[in-house]
């Protein structure tokens, strides 16, 4: 199976080191800039970087995975040109599996990695759950083999099941590692070190997939403890972002785990 | 060294259970219901519930750590009775030690364990920081000690840190822990399981205790990716909550992470 690469960001740069110690064959990344391009195929055993959309003159790839920013994707699709017969997909959580029909002669699908991807850190790919949709069973078929060398667990997923996975990773990745920044900046006026959290948010984690969230949840939020989050926002009052995300985060949090208005009219 | 606990909720039972493992004596829980401190009881080798206030009356203990939530401290304390000599100790992670100052003829202290407790979840006391303060040097010798037989890392720490870590913790676990929530009731509309994300939250946990968590920061606010904010926000337009937390959780980042004027004028 050979792999061909279009992009060369953080989700390139990690399908790369994925593939290639899958031992799966890539033999180009192309990247609009050459020098993006020649990044990753340092890392491949051989493979040539291509800034040129022709694909056709490079060697003939099973799958070409399109990694690159959902904005940039509707002005470089009409640039591009595949070979017939291949498969094309894009790696994104929100873009219709449609956004790709117009491509001619091609089979279409979606290899969505639902992960977080930093150039600086490294990866295991065996726990990256991969969602595969395509436009042929064939080509549905050869996107899930090919998750199955970098990956344990392949789902097939429709392009609206796929979008609220994106929704819901945006809270659960994105949203929640912003609060850590925010409580390392808050613990830097007391001069103390993250890491102190540590234990605290493992524990968190383990917690919230062993038992729904909501239900143990803890803190002065959920416990109606007024006089504790009175004093938090008095210690926050110099950093007025970070008092409105605490007021907003902690109405959240009692509006879910308010009892509705009948149960206080029997108690 | 005896322990009194007083104090029946989450963090005594957690502490009791600790104490316990530690090889630690614990003669007897106060709850100000009965049945209550009789539950804790249950888990002593050997030990009393007692709901009346005059603790002199029980086994003398070196320390009395008081576990009951902030708000009952006040009302509580004037009622309780300790015996000359103790140490008395409260574990809230926002009260001062100088609430306990009207105790007579005790040394005071403050034993805050930085964690999440719920009864339903086992937990690992060795990996919990414990941060203590105390008015006399003999007292905060003997709660470092006490903090020493059931945790690996015991910190000395004043009031006024203490309560910007609990501030801390609150963004670190509590807001995180209801993002998880929503992130599952997410899913739920698309009937996809919660456990699907536990490999994109680990490696954010990761991730965020390796790098600073703002330098690490991914996603579409962060990218200024603003036509996926807005598929986004459309895709919660029937959960108005969670809509209203993404876009102020999505403006949060973006003003973090904005380049400050001067730069822009610069570019």
């Amino acid at each position: 199976m050979n792999i061909g690469i279009v992009g060369a960001g953080n989700v390139a740069t990690h399908l790369v080191k994925g593939l290639v110690k899958a031992g799966v064959n890539v033999p180009f990344v192309y990247s609009r800039t050459l020098a993006s391009a020649q990044v990753l195929t340092a890392h491949l055993p051989s493979g040539t970087a291509t800034s040129s959309p022709d694909l056709r003159s490079l060697p003939y790839c099973d799958v070409y995975l399109l990694s690159v920013p959902d904005q940039v994707l509707p002005t470089l699709l009409p640039q591009l040109r595949f070979p017939e017969g291949a498969i094309v997909a894009h790696t994104s959580g929100t873009q219709p599996l449609e956004l790709l029909a117009s491509l001619p002669n091609v089979a279409t699908g979606v290899f969505y990695p639902l992960q977080t991807f930093s150039k600086e850190k490294e990866l295991d790919w065996r726990r990256v759950p991969i969602c595969v949709e395509a436009s042929t069973q064939k080509a549905e078929e050869a996107l899930t083999q090919l998750g199955q060398k970098i990956s344990e667990q392949v789902v097939l997923m429709q392009g609206t099941d796929r979008r609220q996975l994106h929704v819901a990773a945006v809270f659960a990745c994105n949203f929640t590692n912003h609060l850590w920044g925010v409580a390392q900046e808050v613990l830097k006026t007391a001069d103390l070190p993250f890491n102190l959290l540590e234990p605290l948010v493992q524990e968190t984690v383990q917690k919230a997939f062993q038992f729904p969230p909501f239900a143990v949840q803890t803190g002065p939020a959920v416990r109606g403890d007024a006089s504790t989050i009175q004093a938090h926002l008095q210690l926050l009052q110099h950093q007025p972002q970070y008092r409105a995300l605490y007021q907003t985060l902690t109405e959240s949090i009692q509006t879910v785990h308010e009892k509705p208005p009948f149960s206080e009219k029997q108690a």
